[in-house]
């Protein structure tokens, strides 16, 4: 793998994973929540993609750090954070969801485990949430307590993930609906296991509290792994762009609002609920978004990493730019996630994608999830 | 420099100067604010040690964000987010300012840039202070506006830079007080410039608006600086540490509160001022902090970089441990910065250090910053 070197210190926190992904070769780290990420293990990010679409791997997702809201208040001030309406939420439920600030701006997108009445886990992408939640706490006095466990997901995903947990945590697990969670015993102790992750090829995250528990697990499902032909993996660039999986502060940031992001199954917008960004959401609702993320096929040889949007032309006009791009084997193209500007949203527009190298391709608009 | 790649995407932010570095031959980065911070150029970090002790460097700091505040409340907000008293300070005062959570835990320690009496840019850490005073200025229904402008840091640092900055706006830089700011014109546009930097050789740091005149502005300090020997550079942890200077998520966390970390003058207790986390404060001062960060000189060959807090023993007890740790040329010696238990902050003191490598390495307890 390319890239310059990562330079470690205590301020980027180590996992009870990071030293067996070193132990298995780990090629690439990336940060995020001031934690190390793996990114790359001995594999092309092709045979990767081959391996998670057909057999299992073992993620560390440590750095999906959990920000509890805790106490009398929680489920308020969770549904203060977020357009999704958690009113019917269940315990054992998890809930995609957007968060935005009064602006409607994106601020993240984790998945709510709503594990009591008064106690919500959010497993969030790469933004100091904890502090955003601990301001509103703060400033509107509510009466919740907020903090960050110590807790270190790791994930399970492919399809053969429902063998190797069953294994570890019996058969029961097999019948686990798909966002939902629920708890298992390891070693003793209380371990979340939801059925989600960021794949679309199935499997699951598990919650352990606690280095020494988490590391445990790791070593239980690795030593229960060799005849599903088990890999150390991270979310693959490929799947994931095929999938139409959104990374944040990738595809969305602050200056993008849930609608443009396709997420207005998310949103709650007839107003029976109260929110932070509420009426600047329905503003944009009432006459929709003028941006809209959506797919990109381009031509040429495999793309380098989109390090910076890449702009979308029709002609002399820029009418969106590319987030994130890779050569993808199955299409034997390169694919990408693009934000569009209105108008030019329909499967199968043509656009001019001008990529780094000053190459121009020819690419087409398609739908998301990528279909066969 | 050894360690693994990163990889890098838009989420991780690049800088003006990013692609400049590279040109220049930058052989590692970090990740801060997610922007990514250079980490080592082609000298080793002894080289750069002594270079930065006697020319001028040329750092980007990029990753140090702005975190403004505007408008009616701005003065209120601030006061609110840190126990300094900001009472009487100054427009064109830059203010080293621990920021605490209602239980006195550092949540950064920015330096206060007072630009107007309604107006303050906070220049952070690595963290999202951000979504911090947009929280509170939400919750609290504050009259001020909390965002992030579109500014980036460039640092001069080393006893040259005031030749090279007056070489380009004028010998009346020579006069700047330490921890003060005025507005230069560059290219028609107004720049910061703050006689601060995080070295203790002399300097500067530029505050420059816009991508574009950023870049400009490295290139103009750039080409004025040939017979300055100027060099880029970055933070040395040689010198970080000999100086005693701290580093948010390495000597401080949320865990550990200002007192320890030997910030009580930055710190007003006398009641007079309303600030988050002050009864938490008060009331851990009224005894005194149980721990304090001290510095530790230590034998033995060049240290490994420290990743995770190393313990301090005398005999079977620990009573602290180091979280920063470098060899430096100057002592022949490692020197590091340690977090000590109270009844072993004297100088002098000998404990052993249990470093990465497993060796057990004599050390003593010495002042900070670390005198000749």
């Amino acid at each position: 793998m390319s890239g310059p070197r990562l330079q470690v210190s205590r301020r980027q926190r180590a996992t009870p994973y990071t030293s067996r992904v070193e132990a298995l070769g780990v090629s690439g780290f990336s940060v995020v929540n001031h934690t190390i990420f793996p990114k790359g293990f001995q594999k092309s990010v092709a045979e990767d993609y081959w391996h998670l679409k057909t057999q299992v791997q073992l993620w560390d997702v440590g750095c999906q750090r959990q920000v509890e809201l805790r106490g009398v208040d929680a489920a308020r001030l969770a549904q203060m954070m977020t357009p999704r309406d958690l009113r019917n939420a269940r315990v054992g439920q998890c809930l995609y969801a957007p968060l935005i600030d009064a602006d409607a701006g994106m601020l993240n997108d984790p998945i709510i485990l709503k594990l009591a009445e008064d106690r919500y886990w959010l497993s969030i992408a790469d933004a100091d949430i904890l502090l955003w939640a601990m301001g509103l706490a703060l400033g509107l006095g509510l009466d919740v307590t907020v903090s960050e466990p110590d807790v270190w997901p790791l994930a399970l995903q492919g399809p053969r993930a429902d063998d190797l947990a069953a294994r570890l945590f019996g058969d029961e697990l097999r019948d686990l609906p798909f966002f939902d969670f629920r708890v298992v015993d390891f070693h003793g102790e209380f371990v979340i296991v939801a059925r989600t992750g960021f794949s679309k090829q199935g499997g699951f995250e598990m919650y352990p509290q606690g280095f020494e528990l988490a590391g445990a697990l790791w070593d239980a499902l690795w030593q229960q792994g060799g005849d599903f032909e088990l890999s150390p993996g991270n979310p693959n660039l490929i799947e994931r762009v095929e999938a139409g999986l959104l990374s944040y502060g990738n595809e969305m940031t602050r200056a993008e609002n849930p609608l443009e992001c396709g997420l207005e199954r998310y949103c709650q917008l007839d107003g029976s609920i109260d929110y932070i960004g509420r009426d600047a959401l329905q503003k944009i609702a009432e006459t929709g978004p003028t941006r809209l993320i959506r797919g990109v096929i381009f031509d040429g040889d495999a793309c380098p990493a989109c390090q910076h949007p890449w702009p979308l032309m029709i002609e002399a006009r820029q009418v969106g730019y590319i987030t994130t791009a890779i050569w993808s084997p199955r299409f034997e193209q390169n694919v990408a996630l693009a934000m569009l500007d209105q108008g030019f949203w329909e499967a199968g527009t043509w656009v001019t994608v001008d990529s780094a190298n000053g190459l121009q391709r020819r690419g087409k608009i398609v739908d998301l999830p990528m279909s066969d």
